[in-house]
């Protein structure tokens, strides 16, 4: 059996990543931004299936369903999703971090009208960048590479400058998509 | 011990008030304009902090937070969330049915240019409405009343129209709102 402090063995297993940094620095940003009332955007709850309770304790439960993008909300009257992630890699980002209904699902929201995107954080740079689902899915069909690199990004995405709270100023990063 | 097969104890608490089978027929709703990708609305999962896993399986957990609004996504480029509600009443819709909290998010959402509303099921009638949440909140904030009589949700909301697969034709309701 093992004990689980912060997160979830599968969220652990999600996000591996991802990176609870990174996690962390935008669930700041979100409370940020919120609290403002200029979005509501969170992040969505991992689906669990609750089979026995003792009390208020939950005793028997389990996962179910892929989980699709990790944050939803509203912004600019505007839906939003995106799904962040986290390299070590100091020159590019491997395409494989994103899986095949993670892409669907941003694809879908993209095509629903809505904003979808992706936080990548460049752990080693300390540089973070924003892509639009349509730049992505442009950069797929065009090119056979398994990853993207940083060259890409630094001409195609939007770098998001950084601070101590907002710790990422990534909606300011989403205005220029808007 | 309480073995839950359907749901969650606390679902059941949260939505003592809506019903199982309302529940059931916006999921088959839900399910019907996705398919056809025309939305993209679900259920929130009830938000749980794991504590234990063995394997694959949850063996201790605690729900945590307040729920907000029960259902979310995106129709004609728009933010929308909702909160499904039956009363068996033939007469009214009492108001203590929604909980502050979910009041305060409706108008959230309403004042960050999302679309929020209810869906009330007056179950002893076979009758739904769709009660966007601008004339909810006029009501409240011109009226004592502490529940809504049937003739206020015939002249002021949309009368949901019921078939087999949709059950409920709200998106169709909505379009009246857009």
């Amino acid at each position: 059996m093992i004990v689980i402090k912060q997160k979830t063995k599968r969220n652990l297993n999600i996000s591996g990543n991802r990176g609870m940094e990174l996690e962390s620095s935008i669930n700041d940003s979100n409370s940020f931004y919120n609290e403002k009332k200029i979005s509501y955007i969170y992040k969505k709850p991992t689906p669990i299936k609750v089979v026995t309770l003792n009390g208020k304790v939950i005793t028997k439960a389990f996962f179910e369903g892929d989980s699709t993008l990790d944050y939803c909300g509203i912004y600019c009257k505007k839906f939003i999703e995106f799904e962040a992630k986290s390299t070590k890699s100091k020159t590019s980002f491997p395409l494989k971090n994103i899986a095949e209904h993670q892409l669907n699902h941003l694809l879908l929201i993209n095509k629903l009208g809505g904003i979808s995107f992706l936080i990548i954080e460049f752990a080693a740079l300390n540089e973070y960048y924003l892509l639009s689902c349509s730049i992505l899915e442009n950069f797929i069909l065009n090119s056979r590479h398994k990853s993207i690199k940083i060259d890409f990004f630094i001409k195609n995405a939007i770098k998001i400058k950084q601070g101590y709270h907002p710790r990422l100023y990534y909606l300011e990063a989403l205005d220029s998509l808007l």
